[in-house]
């Protein structure tokens, strides 16, 4: 389904009401002449109030939850909470699209697996692909080259690359609710950062495009890198297959410790790989705020996991447990089709 | 000798002139009323001017060597950069200082070397440990507890812990011309850095009171963490004797890398440890500027290393080759005797 035709089938009734709020992204003006609304994309209800709360209770000089501004810190993972990861992460469909310019320069790897079957075109054997035949995948996609080359190449492809659904580029795939939710804490002296388990180097190259979060704010699954000189005397560095940093599950609150050194006061997952990093966040003392946002609006966006009873996709685990870890623990459950009044910017 | 007496016979004369301007740390301003000289204890000379200069060529909008907000990232060394590291570093004092507390909850290392030279008090032997010997040390008083309980103990210490020539708190030793330095590039839109050789979770505890850098900005040798659950299950993390950043020589563009992301514009250090920072830094295109701070002041603060014709010593090696490549680099030796006014802010 085109984006047009989803604006349409949801929009439409309401089209001239909300003509002059989606002209642009500017913060919506009350008709009373308030201050505009920050959260504009979210529809009041308890996530809502939960984040208007929170910043109320960590930023108001007096109250016993007030937090020095050096200490306003707030981790968001990316894939499924930032932008779409359905049906597939997109650093997975770069890895993918490099596999024919790695074999060209390694061609010992043509006629073995999983290269070979990436290269067949074969997509529903592409789709079977182990974890494991993945991991190969991206430790050669990822590697060997300068961390300049990858840059650059990382940048063409994301300026490029669409997602087979919307027809957008990935990264016109960012919500829009939560971009207002980055943009809202920042403006109450919350450093916000993307925690992914994603790669930290291919999230940097567009992060503080697309995100305003600058690279140095990007924690991610890192590899390591080799410093070395060309012939020439001039320094620079290589991207090795070595994992330093799996930045999935615990691996979240060790990368905050080790690249942040202080816990969050606010974290927002969607997936078991956040579990940890929203239970440390949480378990610290005042006001915390965790939150889990819930895929189950398949006609904006998709309905997955949880939204149609299956606790595993090949993006994410999703059991109940987590639900109810969530309940137990305070967590707020943001329902993308109750919540958020628009998925997406170019929605109308 | 004390501070007092170092005053007395360096400033003694000199002290009516110069007593309005020592009252405080406060800018001097200049006796014309323009505005006061952000770095007021440099001497006027190249090492001043280069850094002017540098910040003038990067934040001139206009200038093809204008530099974006974003991308200003300065990277300063800590020991014999920032503060006094000789005769020993402040952190290995703190190491050997805690071995009684490891030997009271683990006492099978009692009878174990290095640790029973340390329970010693040997100064002589202690002075003749390994550098192995020290790394063993190191692993054993720097792991085996919560992030927490760390933080606090080496926070307890620091506030205490003095330097035995100066008889003055560790913290009292950074380096006056160096802390302006700091100021004057933040004001200017810079992100000050610490990427140092040390442990980064040491230096965190007190990087943000003494130098003004947040702990997210502390680059340093980092050890593993453990996630776990206390029995009520409240997550933590737990210090691991597992190395992740060895961040000396090439380790330190290494780990600019993996925690910033971005190549500096500026890097200061004063030893080969600091070599390929400054090679990387330097390395990239536009104004670039790098220096080394030459230990050459015996009665103020230290002289060693090359100001003595040794190339190593047990903080640091200092080889003639390292200053003919900041010759042929273009990287600024700053001269503790010549071009700093004073050392540090008690000075009179």
């Amino acid at each position: 389904m085109k984006p047009s035709s989803i604006s349409r089938r949801f929009f439409g009734g309401l089209f001239g009401a909300v003509c002059a709020l989606a002209l642009s992204s500017l913060p919506v003006m009350a008709q009373d002449g308030a201050a505009p609304d920050p959260l504009a994309s979210w529809n009041d209800g308890a996530a809502k109030q939960a984040i208007t709360d929170f910043v109320r209770d960590t930023t108001t000089a007096g109250k016993p939850t007030f937090v020095p501004p050096a200490e306003r810190i707030a981790t968001f993972d990316q894939d499924g909470t930032l932008w779409v990861s359905h049906p597939i992460y997109t650093q997975v469909v770069y890895c993918l699209e490099r596999v024919p310019a790695v074999v060209a320069q390694r061609p010992e790897l043509r006629n073995v697996e999983p290269f070979k079957t990436v290269l067949s075109g074969d997509r529903a054997a592409i789709a079977r692909l182990s974890t494991k035949d993945l991991e190969k995948i991206l430790a050669a996609t990822l590697s060997g080259m300068s961390v300049e080359d990858f840059n650059a190449d990382a940048a063409a492809w994301i300026a490029r690359a669409k997602h087979p659904r919307f027809d957008r580029l990935y990264t016109d795939l960012v919500y829009q609710p939560m971009l207002e939710l980055l943009g809202y804490l920042r403006a109450n002296g919350y450093k916000t950062y993307i925690v992914t388990g994603g790669g930290q180097d291919f999230v940097r190259v567009y992060s503080e495009r697309v995100y305003g979060i600058p690279p140095e704010q990007v924690v991610g699954s890192a590899g390591g890198t080799k410093f070395g000189y060309r012939p020439d005397g001039t320094p620079f560095l290589t991207k090795e297959p070595k994992l330093l940093l799996n930045d999935n599950n615990a691996g979240k609150p060790e990368g905050i410790h080790l690249m942040i050194g202080r816990r969050p006061m606010a974290a927002f997952g969607n997936s078991t790989g956040d579990r940890q990093m929203l239970e440390y966040t949480t378990a610290g003392p005042g006001a915390r705020l965790g939150m889990l946002i819930l895929h189950d609006d398949g006609p904006r966006e998709f309905a997955y996991g949880p939204a149609r009873g299956l606790p595993d996709t090949r993006i994410g685990t999703f059991p109940q447990a987590l639900y109810d870890e969530a309940g137990k623990r305070g967590w707020v459950v943001v329902s993308m089709k109750n919540d958020w009044k628009r998925i997406f910017a170019f929605e109308r």
